[in-house]
């Protein structure tokens, strides 16, 4: 049975196809890497499978902690199969640690552990660069109800919370983390998209040398060696840890 | 007697001077026009008294009606005596007209009116080219407290209703402008800073041609004709319409 039908969309790094029942899609994972706007394009074998597969296993992971979530069933190597949601273009990110455009829009020295997890929104629009949003705009845009928004927000705290602890087991620091959010057939909100290294970052606890810590795609953005085997290694801890219980 | 004392501090557009009381300060405002973070600079002889007298003639105003202002005397054509403050460093930008970066920022259409009034908060730092704020990245910059902040914005609503009723009276349309806020010897938060088209956005009413509706910075900004023009015109519609009261 061919379970794989049209295309319904492509993004950067995944592709969505029809499912036979209509409120199901398919969720293939591809190996393109991009950075800095897509000014930055890679691509790397294996990739697709390696996020797809540690996005399974989180998944899974928080679906037991009962946070609401899309994924339905894992289908091959590099597909799942999800519930069908209409995106709420909002990127939600979290930080644990101040990286990345934070310390570039602010004076926070890279590395700072924040007192309370911060959440930055940006309005999901590749044209627009994902500019920063502020409630206020979010309210003039109508882009999401403002108690919709208060339950993403409470889920992304939860969510930090279960994963943060969950990394730390494997040796791992959660930095930062990006999620996406979609309403299901029914209305309701559940947490979409994937988790993986591209939109996370992970850095290496078990690491001597500091400029190798990053187990993320920022191996991608700043050189900082290869990244299969960055990926490869969350994906092998992940699955180790999981194995074992 | 010289009032004029030592230089305390040169921005782009005034140049800060003890006062003989060391809790005033003289302000003088300077003929130097910036725009787009200082990539284009020019000089236009008289803005700073025009501006100047623009900023006497409304801080006056917003006195009248209750707001609090570092404002003090006028003290030449160029200068006034104002509170010495401490300046909070966000630049508190309120549209009533959506326009320029908000636009280019966001896929709202140049010239909507907004339902209702949006603040945006900036980051007043010139080197990280005044970086959008939000709530919580104010909060974990404690650059200001929270109850401070709400004041502010009740101000900015408050000074926004006053001077929208004002310059309607005088064909000027207030689409947006931009406060700074500072605390004074008390802790007292006031109004500080200037009122000028350097910091608004005002269109006259009066234009029969669009592209010259524009009688603030924006004449700079994007070469739309003679910027003392229009700022004399603004200073004479104040100047008369209170006058004539």
């Amino acid at each position: 049975m061919n379970l794989k039908k049209r295309l319904i969309y492509e993004g950067k790094a995944k592709k969505i196809f029809e499912h036979e029942d209509s409120d199901k899609v398919i969720i293939e994972f591809k190996d393109d890497a991009t950075a800095f706007n897509s000014i930055k394009k890679a691509k790397f074998l294996g990739k697709g499978e390696l996020n797809c597969q540690i996005s399974i296993n989180i998944f899974k992971y928080l679906i037991k902690y009962n946070i609401p979530t899309h994924f339905i069933d894992a289908l091959n190597k590099n597909s799942i199969i999800s519930h069908k949601v209409e995106i709420i273009p909002i990127e939600v990110v979290l930080r644990n640690i101040a990286f990345g455009s934070l310390c570039s829009q602010t004076n926070i020295k890279p590395g700072t552990v924040l007192n309370k997890p911060l959440i930055d929104l940006y309005l999901k629009d590749d044209a627009l660069k994902d500019p920063l949003l502020t409630k206020d705009r979010i309210k003039l845009l109508q882009i999401v109800h403002m108690d919709e928004l208060e339950l993403i927000e409470n889920i992304t705290f939860k969510t930090n919370t279960i994963l943060k602890e969950f990394f730390l087991k494997i040796d791992l620091n959660l930095v930062d983390f990006k999620l996406e959010f979609g309403r299901d057939q029914n209305g309701k909100i559940v947490l979409a998209d994937e988790f993986s290294p591209d939109n996370c970052r992970l850095w290496d606890l078990r690491a001597v040398n500091v400029n190798m810590r990053s187990l993320d795609k920022d191996r991608f953005r700043n050189d900082l060696g290869d990244l299969i085997e960055a990926y490869t290694e969350i994906n092998n801890r992940i699955y180790n840890f999981i194995s074992s219980r």
